[in-house]
């Protein structure tokens, strides 16, 4: 159908239409899903600050729960992008893992709202929880983790005793704990020096060992 | 005033039913704001649930947004003192921080509707949000954490080129991806064996090098 959106011109083509009413109602629910919660966010607001009709947004999206799944999925597929692009990357295993932290870090910096709806509605009640199979990206990222320190440790740079599931564990925490202080108004973000230099420390270890800890770290 | 609970009896001081009257709403609540999430948790079901009148509710909390304050005051204080104990402890910086990290876990696997409520709250919507400082239960993380690694920096067990304040980062993020673990429904919860060895990992480095990986770490 496409509804005609104030100041769409004649000449816009409808797919254009639909795709650009499409993205104004995903933008304006992650709006009002970040400021009210998803629970308390009512399609009258969401139509509203998108400028466009409710039947715009049930023919779009059906429901205000697709509306969450939609934007958690897309979210979702973005993220995992950046991972696959990480294990396809060259360099040694140090470098790829610090790329990927780096990826992510941007990632999330660029869609700070979207990153506090998904983190609201992980953490949210269990009763009116969208269907969302919230482990996806956690399997994912741990999966690429694993590969590249897997890939790591073939290539003699990463310490077989170091479980590549552990290790993810390690490099996920991190992630986590940036991403909270990029998104939470609590807290102030922490820089991507800091990130590299985390990173560092895991792989080089805190243990001070006989005079070689300067010249491993720096 | 003192509500009298269904099955009190009269020889039951006052202070004791007045106490009792409070844990259970404190406990009905924080039932209630798991399951439903705080915005919509209403004062009849947790004063339903807690089996006393809405009179001992607001007698002993005044508002449903102070029994929210109070839960989240009381795990802090809690969590607070584990942390103290941490630094407190005798051993090596590595010991202190493994008991640290388990004593965590083991608070977080004792309260788990409190911590999921914690989560819920900290990542919930602006709007609504109680008036609760959320940093302070990572600021005095860190400076536990800090804490401890400037000791065994000064005892010579922990290199002085990693920054206590990068360490407390790893911790922190460890210490949240087994807590999302423990707290969540859609995940397994990470056992503390594993802990260990990821805090192992912290300290040995995920590095190779000359054929002492495996020495060091067992």
């Amino acid at each position: 159908m496409g509804t005609i959106e104030p100041g769409a011109t004649a000449d816009v083509a409808p797919a254009e239409t639909d795709e650009r009413t499409r993205s104004r109602l995903l933008r304006a629910a992650v709006c009002i899903f970040d400021r009210k919660g998803y629970a308390a966010a009512s399609v009258r607001e969401i139509v509203e600050i998108a400028g466009v009709t409710k039947p715009a947004l049930y023919y779009h999206f059906g429901s205000k729960e697709r509306l969450l799944t939609t934007v958690l999925d897309e979210a979702c597929r973005e993220f995992t992008a950046a991972m696959e692009r990480a294990v396809a990357r060259k360099g040694t295993a140090r470098q790829r893992l610090e790329a990927l932290c780096e990826d992510l870090h941007g990632l999330f910096q660029e869609h700070v709202p979207v990153v506090r709806v998904a983190h609201a509605t992980f953490f949210g009640p269990v009763e009116g929880a969208p269907p969302f199979d919230f482990t996806l990206f956690d399997r994912r990222l741990e999966a690429a983790v694993r590969r590249i320190v897997e890939e790591g440790q073939a290539a003699g740079e990463i310490a077989t005793a170091a479980s590549a599931a552990d290790v993810s564990l390690v490099i996920m925490g991190v992630i986590g704990v940036f991403a909270v202080r990029q998104i939470h108004y609590s807290f102030e973000p922490i820089g991507l020096d800091t990130m590299r230099r985390v990173i560092g420390l895991i792989f080089d270890g805190v243990l001070r060992e006989q005079g070689q800890q300067g010249e491993r770290r720096q």
